[in-house]
């Protein structure tokens, strides 16, 4: 389990050079080509009747290049257990429609307000508020109908794993309860939220879709209970220490390298871990995390490689 | 299917007496009280922690006394078929749920920007634009959490069916796609709009859940092929004429016994069926409709008969 006790001392105690940065780049663009390849095939890019916005609304936000660290997740996880590579890709697919849905209604106005994601325009302001509304309910509802072919899984209880852990992890007390609790901290403004409730808000915010990605891998191939274990706690300290990263970037990061407006959470008085704990405290916890769930992962010595270079690439990255 | 071709002479071919009335109506308020009762054990109503305010939000929706024809068709079709009832009410709380949620984003300011429904403040006056989002996409997700626990039912073939059938009726091409033709209807105003396309819209924007309550009886209880024909031909019928009803009520209703804005469409130039029809034009269609939607179900006799009554009354309706 994740622990925020504040590590003392040393900043730097995780390190990547250029070869292990290359190497998770590289892996890390196969899956994403795939995932891409994938969606494409899922997402018809249909031409000349009524519901071609919405499915160019849809196409757009998916393919908007996300980083598709979710996608990553699911097929390292997978290819762990040895699992079949084609399922799995469709299992990640339907992750990223989950996902994309999310960040589109994340973005509205009445939500978080934002005009630029990954360096291009968000769905409503590429579109129109309606149409973003749209495109992320059925990017959602897509979610499922995949989830639910023959194809991802031919047998229909693993499917029906799969689609009870995809509704529960981004449900009222998974995803969207913590883009909730997200929205009334803000209406709140930091005074009522400390370090713990800011935790358990990102646990489910960003922690339920990283933890779900893993579970799903083990769903597709029968896991043990100490593998749920590894994997969901590997998971939830990569989404934490991710998202203090992101906290700590959107500080200090650099605007046209991160695709995005800098500072805005805190400039509306948003409680963040870099708020909270400061920048150099955020980050050193990240760390911690990381190296926490590098723990977990030791029992698979190199076969679990790519989700090491993962973790530690979260506390490394710039952008 | 459907043929739009207004029917001559007669303008009241359907009559319903006020005992026919009174049995649907006591059909419906059992149907009802019942899914109520199963949505309150499935949408806890919790208290003292943040996320209060979401399920506060999907409650308040879920129970603003909505008429419930889905869940009667879903238990009127079960109850043809002989099937279990607890099985078919989860369903049917399902059904609400995903019927609920379409409802709030359709309320919202950049869609419909309803502020009244069934008489009370829509989800987004009440709570505010963020919450109402979020409460959608909460009962959008429930919806497939319901469907896919194993109390739905024990056969993990019939819940996927269910799940893929939802996910089809509610998608891109179902209920969210008719949901989009409408709000580019809307923006290009009604001279591209014939009578055609409004019957393509509206099937995809009520027809399809119309049509998939039916046929979610019949995945629970392995209907025949013939059964999915007349079961989803008689929705199809029931979902096109309860539209033009609307419409025409719309037109000529009185907004304290519906329970909100009146003359809304017409007075954004919005195409409807009692515009392209009038208001004589478009009753006469509803009850042709209604007239074989009745017919479809004449095989199953006195089994069919509340839906019989069903049909009747969405066109002898006033509210």
């Amino acid at each position: 389990m994740t622990h925020l006790t504040p590590v003392e001392g040393n900043s730097r105690m995780i390190r990547m050079d250029a070869d292990e940065i290359q190497e998770l780049e590289a892996y890390a663009n196969t899956i994403s080509a795939a995932v891409e390849e994938e969606l494409d095939t899922l997402l018809p890019n249909v031409d000349g009747n009524e519901e071609d916005r919405l499915f160019e609304a849809m196409r757009y936000s998916v393919f908007a290049g996300g980083k598709r660290v979710r996608p990553l997740l699911i097929m390292a996880t997978n290819e762990i257990m040895g699992g079949n590579k084609k399922r799995a890709m469709r299992v990640a697919a339907a992750m990223e429609c989950l996902h994309t849905y999310s960040l589109i209604h994340d973005d509205l106005p009445c939500m978080d307000d934002d005009d630029l994601r990954r360096g291009k325009p968000t769905c409503h302001i590429q579109f129109d508020e309606a149409t973003a509304v749209l495109a992320g309910d059925a990017l959602l509802t897509m979610t499922f109908e995949i989830l639910s072919d023959v194809d991802t899984h031919p047998d229909p209880n693993v499917r029906m794993r799969l689609v009870a852990l995809f509704a529960e992890a981004a449900g009222a007390r998974g995803m969207v309860g913590g883009q909730m609790m997200d929205m009334l901290a803000e209406q709140h403004g930091k005074k009522d939220f400390d370090q713990g409730a800011l935790a358990r808000l990102q646990r489910k915010k960003t922690g339920a879709l990283f933890s779900a990605s893993c579970e799903a891998a083990l769903i597709l191939n029968g896991g043990t209970r100490d593998e749920f274990h590894r994997f969901t706690s590997y998971a939830k300290n990569l989404g934490l220490a991710f998202q203090m990263v992101d906290d700590v970037l959107d500080e200090v990061g650099d605007e046209a390298k991160l695709g995005k407006r800098t500072k805005k959470d805190a400039g509306r008085g948003k409680a963040t871990f870099a708020r909270l704990l400061g920048v150099d405290g955020a980050s050193r916890q990240a760390e911690f995390l990381v190296q926490q769930a590098v723990d977990y992962l030791r029992p698979f010595h190199n076969k679990a490689r790519v989700l090491d270079l993962l973790a530690r690439f979260v506390v490394c990255r710039t952008h």
